[in-house]
């Protein structure tokens, strides 16, 4: 391990990813060498190598992108076809489709994809073999869309300034149940999903599915872009590294030192299995989320100070963004997050309390038992090649003033320091206390809340999200 | 077939299960000759005989019956336990469970199996085989039961007379969250749905699960007792007659001659695939049903005059009452309707348009849409095994004065008579177009709404459930 090259934030491979020019953050280390002749035993270094990886669902990772030489045609074939308005969650899902995270979906589900999806969070593919697919990825179109599209097997999918993004092929509408695809999705129909209400409430009457032919590569433009490796470029990373294991670590949230005391006990736990290099696949998710999640771009930064302040070990640690956007579907979305990062090469997943949770939009508590999450996790359809790890809690031990795993024969020495806790805290610009969170990264959260300028009654306004 | 006896209701073989006296229909025939001997290959009759049965979910059909020689010791034990009051509905749960109709359940779900059937719709079994588990077969405790089970690991199980029904082993104890069942399960959380209001609005907030011992097997007393065969009897029934399919046709309806059409067609369906001896399980259910349907005593009525006026081949037929109650949860229920055939060794199962759905409790439309729930059979898991038989639509044709399957090149030739049209005649005492149904079984109908005593305002009151 010591012959592996430091990366924290790892720079992307592809040319195309990467903006050099405006990024020279001392993380970013220069590529990272193979080490496989290090090895002792070279032969089982290179089956880790070539075999080592958790093969993509399906068999084999779907890329929807089109070839660079086939680029123009499809751009004026898509001027030709009936255009349909991508929304941001929209385009965020054709990207995640487009890479290959839903392996072996090919675009937009049609209606019996949407059907299984909501019945059994579980495709069945053609062999009769079965993958997991817990979340709708769907398109809805209005009724003058419909009409518009009219006869036409393909529509063109435009982004915000008219341009084409992709067309989708063989296309089938059917009807947007919404009341039926939010009871089955979140189990609740009560007001106050955000995703519900950010792509849901106010979108068409229809679902439009179909196979994707994506034009080129999704961008934001927003200097994040080369941290949003693809399943593919995940999976060359992980074998340049030569990781026999990579364990994958969800998260929309500034990382705390319980977070990093996690994984660096699953590491040891891994090495202990027998794994010679576990590999951490820090994984902050980069698409929609709620108005009161600290945004990406902050996120990014925190993260990056953690790995700076030597929290985490940068050379296990591959940091990326998953591109998807949050549901706040609990026990249903925790599959799909799980799910794609089969995809992307992990064979341990690291599930916590109440994943992909949050408050009843309506009632005081919990929307989802904290518990059914990694219940539900451990005995999804599709899910069972992927070892699942469920997160032991830890908080804050005074004794030590250091995160520790909670040792429940000496309660009264330790403390739970909430999300809410933690964001007034930075929001007041306090302090937690020494050894909850690295100094460095504290410091972006407390930058954050500042940035909101407050509204004249001295309330913090809800941040827009990411 | 000719060397058969004829047997449209057909009577128990089980002595405890008959009720000889009270009933001398002349439709209950001698007990019916098997009929090996008059095949032309034996060992195929013989292989067809033994083997020739769908195998039960599980590879074994449970029995949770205890044996007569352990009822007095299970009653004292019974006894001795913390009691839990059943309703009408967890005894008919309890039925179901005790015959195996939901092999291989063996009690009142614990939380692993109901959050698999909440999000899955299957059960995954210890060898990694999956079953299919579409709706919750669950009991709820309140508060004040919870706290009276203390440390107790069983309970035993009353009825309304209080006396003890069973006893439940190794019982687990865990939240009932109503607003995520009911959203998962019939896909609305919109008031009004009745099995909702029924068995869930005021249930418990807690379930319980566990193994059940069912002291004896479960009556009504209701004379159609005998027509309660357990998968079991109905498996030997089926053995007997040597039949080499079994088609299912679930319904809680009168049988008009469209249907009868349609089990006749499916008949020479099978014949022509090279079936022998196709049987046909008329499996009225006989659980809880909402008011406005037709209740069971009247169904049974009617569906024997179906058969005694010769519209359905009695030698082929085996007329049942599937002990279940109704949740009206479409493409989730219809799951369970053909699971609980497979377990009475029924291969080939009959959905139609809109199965187990109804209107929308609160929105001027369908539930469900009334091609989800054949297109959410054929690709639910555990249902491999069976062969899923969509319905044809029939209709009255005007030009032969018949029910016929609707021809859509001369559409104005047809005439679709609904439930609720059907059910406005019979109320009003007039009849039907000629050939629609037969009219000793119209006559059924039309006397069960004069029983119905009209209220003051002239308004027929909506009749109770069976």
């Amino acid at each position: 391990m010591a012959s592996m090259a430091s990366s924290l934030f790892i720079k992307s491979r592809n040319p195309s990813l990467s903006s050099h020019k405006t990024q020279k953050k001392p993380h970013f280390a220069a590529p990272i060498k193979t080490s496989l002749s290090l090895h002792s035993n070279p032969t089982r270094g290179r089956i880790r190598i070539s075999c080592g990886l958790i093969e993509p669902d399906g068999g084999k990772l779907v890329d929807l992108v089109v070839k660079d030489t086939e680029r123009s045609e499809k751009r004026r074939q898509a001027q030709s076809l009936p255009g349909i308005g991508l929304t941001r969650v929209d385009l965020e899902w054709v990207h995640v489709l487009s890479e290959g995270w839903a392996s072996p979906l090919r675009g937009f589900m049609r209606e019996s994809e949407f059907l299984q999806t909501l019945h059994f969070n579980a495709l069945r593919l053609g062999d009769g073999s079965v993958v997991n697919m817990s979340v709708p990825i769907v398109l809805a179109v209005d009724d003058a869309e419909k009409s518009r599209i009219g006869g036409s097997t393909a529509v063109a999918l435009v982004d915000s300034g008219g341009d084409p993004v992709a067309i989708l092929n063989n296309i089938e509408i059917y009807k947007h149940n919404k009341e039926e695809r939010i009871a089955r999705t979140w189990g609740t129909t009560a007001s106050g999903l955000p995703y519900v209400e950010k792509a849901i409430t106010n979108a068409g009457n229809w679902l439009i599915g179909g196979d994707l032919e994506v034009i080129e590569p999704i961008k934001y433009h927003d200097g994040l872009d080369r941290f949003r490796l693809s399943p593919a470029e995940l999976r060359d990373e992980f074998t340049k590294r030569n990781a026999d294991a990579v364990f994958a670590f969800q998260l929309r949230n500034p990382v705390h030192n319980g977070h990093a005391l996690l994984m660096t006990d699953t590491r040891r736990r891994l090495l202990e299995m027998g794994y010679k290099n576990p590999v951490l696949l820090l994984h902050p998710l980069g698409g929609y989320t709620k108005a009161d999640d600290v945004p990406l771009s902050w996120r990014m930064k925190q993260h990056e100070k953690v790995l700076e302040d030597g929290v985490l070990d940068p050379e296990t640690t591959v940091v990326s963004i998953f591109p998807s956007p949050m549901h706040y579907a609990g026990p249903t979305e925790v599959q799909w997050h799980a799910k794609a990062r089969i995809n992307a090469g992990a064979n341990f997943y690291i599930v916590g309390r109440d994943p992909a949770g949050m408050s009843h939009p309506v009632e005081k508590r919990d929307l989802y038992d904290a518990d059914h999450g990694k219940k539900v996790l451990s005995m999804a359809p599709g899910l069972e090649r992927l070892n699942i790890l469920p997160f032991k809690v830890a908080a804050y031990d005074k004794t030590q003033s250091k995160m520790a795993f909670f040792d429940p024969s000496r309660p009264q020495d330790f403390l739970f320091i909430s999300g809410t806790k933690m964001r007034t805290l930075a929001k007041n610009g306090e302090n937690p206390p020494d050894g909850f969170m690295c100094p460095g990264g504290w410091k972006v959260l407390v930058d954050y809340y500042d940035s909101l300028a407050p509204s004249e009654n001295g309330k913090v306004p809800e941040p827009v999200p990411a």
